[in-house]
């Protein structure tokens, strides 16, 4: 069974909780919203991504005869659930900011308007989706500001956790800047540029050096990158040197060379200079092997040698912050506004708008969310997207979502460009929100148990 | 394209290679080993993982012709190339440890033998598939061992890595001792048990926090677990003491409560209280929210009344480690060992053996990594699974595997129980193998460039 199309990718609760609300009529319209509580020490701000994926899921979503058989047969549940779940479809809508937006803390990225039980019951998979994506396109950005005139490439599938990741952290890292990756499947699914070499596998299979680079590029003439590292790393530069006048003869150039182990830094100049002196000026260095955008903005103080960067597991996994606070709140049911006051999770209620203030010299001045029936105040950052269950457009191409996160880079204020944000970004909550939260606590109080605490 | 099982998922160079190969006829057997190079400081040990997953992705290894055609566009491969592809298939030979074994830095845990162009090629997704799992299973192992005797539950599908992460974090925490899952599928797909109760939104839908437990409790009478914590734990609690003797009179037990914020183990205490006032001792209490396994080995430290906790992001990114020096590398190819030299990530050539010695109390003493041929040291670790592309049995039931793993978690040193390992434990690398490197650098020595350092 493939996990990434099945209805059953989901908490248990999910359909139990269906269950209930059928039960006791809750079919109402619900609105929730996805948005992330807080931003981690090291993000600056995240990049919204994976929102077509989302509307894939949901525009997709169905329970097969075979599944639904299977959940009949584990006796958690009863007839009328069962019955519900063979014309189950998302029916809803859905308001999102554009893939490759800037945002903050608190700003929905998301909002599903939808019958209760199918609002609920898309929390674990939309979260799953647009969580890992936006993580990674936040990760990513961060090389990018690192080392804007760099080749960045994904080269970490395979210690992404799973297929899904794998995947997409390359369409997330190409959204927020990367040249491409070595993912194939992305190359074939999204049509990302695919880069690659070899494998130190390949220059060890050759009982000589020379004789793997040379067999390496008579296969591939119009792409000769050549690994250095295997051995030793000086050596093999002074083979690749020796070794290009007969490619030469052959037509054949060599185009780079990598790194991938070692002092990148002291490499990549000796290397620079022993392909300068042998003639080789126009052969790139490519580096690669535990980087990640520290490595990046190190290369750049030391002004090292090095033309493209090849990031791996530091991207893929998000290593330093692996996770975001990203949650699916309701916001409000059957046209009333609700609210969660758990300790240190209370959420404002109600359907918000994120809007957006400019400088005068274009960057992002600050942020206001309101209620959605707000007056405009800045530029508008969550749009339709699906009505019933059907997207409103196709979505925008994988190009188009690259050049507006481009864009956003670009406006953010400088603090927030560095890998260190010192000063923070202004985004406030707007009266009505607030006004809107104390009449929702003041409904539940007036509700409470007698006697309870206040 | 569903991810997980298309052979494109793979990097370009893995490709790119087999092309290499094929053009210099470089076709004949080779061995590479996948094992992990290092520990983190926070594992003491790991569990190995994802093996059934391996084989089944070896079985069923092959391009379609939608893939052949599409990458045959690309325009980077020679006919000679495309050629090949259609009838790829795995066909050599694979030895393993089991799931579910304990393993430390440098052991290898899965052995490929096959023609070079295939056991090159499979490198990305076993790495993928391996990594995953058994760096899930090592963190799950943390919680049983800090808390051996509670209900630990799986809540981490939405903050996984994608679709496949969650439900292959499902399988892995399965293994090494969880009670199951909250995710649905891992169900359906591998028979783990499911957990679930209900989200604050189904509290907050209602107008009446006492009316929405009711609700739930009338629809789901056979696992009434009911969400604490929405507005104000204690008062939820007594809420739930006085609604019982109703439900009660309707037949309806309340199996549990569930609190998921504030101070967990003040508010269990309190809770406790409040339940066993009220003539409800045998109403269980279960705890989540960002909880890891030093959350659990506070808990038991301050023997706070907790029967049951879910584990949600910590456990499926394995946030504290969200990967591990997971490598799957060339040993021997033709008949000859070989080895990479690249700066700190040398490593051992040839097929290789472990061998586990046991003390007297019955705990694991140290292992020996030898040459395969090494006479016998202890218990062998790595098994034949696979010979000419087809599992040689079935693999073991899940059930087999969790059983394996709890035996060698009760067999693993004291010191390695604990969450800050201090003593390592004993990993020595026999005289074999340290002599067939001697060899092979003395092999790479005698071709290397005149003049080469040494």
């Amino acid at each position: 069974m493939e996990p990434a199309t099945s209805p059953l990718l989901t908490d248990l609760y999910q359909i139990t909780m269906i269950q209930a609300y059928l039960d006791h009529g809750d079919t109402q319209n619900a609105v929730f919203e996805l948005f992330v509580r807080g931003l981690p020490a090291r993000r600056g701000f995240l990049l919204a991504a994976g929102l077509d994926q989302a509307l894939d899921f949901l525009e997709n979503l169905r329970f097969s005869p075979v599944e639904i058989a299977w959940l009949d047969r584990t006796g958690k549940f009863n007839a009328k659930l069962i019955d519900y779940l063979h014309n189950f479809r998302f029916t809803g809508d859905i308001d999102a900011m554009p893939e490759g937006t800037a945002f903050f803390a608190n700003e929905p990225i998301l909002r599903v308007t939808a019958p209760l039980p199918q609002a609920q019951f898309v929390e674990s998979r939309l979260i799953n989706i647009l969580h890992y994506q936006t993580l990674v396109a936040a990760k990513a950005a961060r090389s990018v500001l690192a080392a804007p005139n760099k080749l960045l490439v994904d080269f970490g599938l395979r210690r992404a956790h799973g297929a899904e990741a794998g995947l997409m952290a390359a369409r997330a890292s190409y959204i927020a800047g990367f040249a491409g990756t070595a993912t194939v499947l992305a190359g074939e699914n999204f049509g990302i540029p695919l880069y690659g070499t070899m494998a130190h596998s390949f220059i060890e299979a050759f009982d000589d050096e020379t004789a793997a680079f040379e067999a390496f590029a008579r296969a591939h003439p119009g792409n000769v990158v050549l690994l250095l590292d295997t051995y030793d790393t000086e050596l093999a530069a002074r083979k690749v040197v020796a070794l290009a006048p007969t490619l030469k003869a052959a037509g054949i150039t060599i185009r780079g060379v990598r790194l991938d182990s070692g002092d990148l830094i002291a490499l990549a100049k000796s290397v620079r200079g022993i392909l300068d002196q042998g003639g080789l000026k126009a052969v790139t260095i490519f580096v690669s092997g535990g980087l990640d955008e520290d490595s990046l903005l190190a290369f750049a103080r030391a002004n090292a040698p090095i033309d493209g960067i090849g990031i791996g597991t530091s991207l893929t996994t998000s290593a330093d912050v692996p996770s975001l606070d990203c949650v699916y709140k309701l916001q409000d049911y059957a046209g009333t506004a609700r609210r969660k006051r758990s300790e240190k999770k209370a959420t404002w209620p109600g359907r918000k708008q994120v809007w957006r203030r400019y400088g005068t010299d274009g960057r992002m001045a600050g942020d206001l969310i309101t209620l959605e029936s707000h007056d405009k105040a800045g530029e508008p950052l969550i749009h339709p997207v699906m009505r019933g269950g059907r997207r409103l457009a196709p979505s925008p191409s994988l190009d188009e979502i690259r050049r507006h996160a481009k864009h956003e880079l670009e406006r953010l204020p400088e603090a927030l460009r560095r890998l260190e944000p010192g000063a923070g970004y202004s985004v406030e909550v707007a009266d009505d929100l607030v006004k809107l939260a104390a009449e929702v606590d003041a409904r539940l109080q007036a509700r409470a148990w007698p006697g309870a605490k206040t």
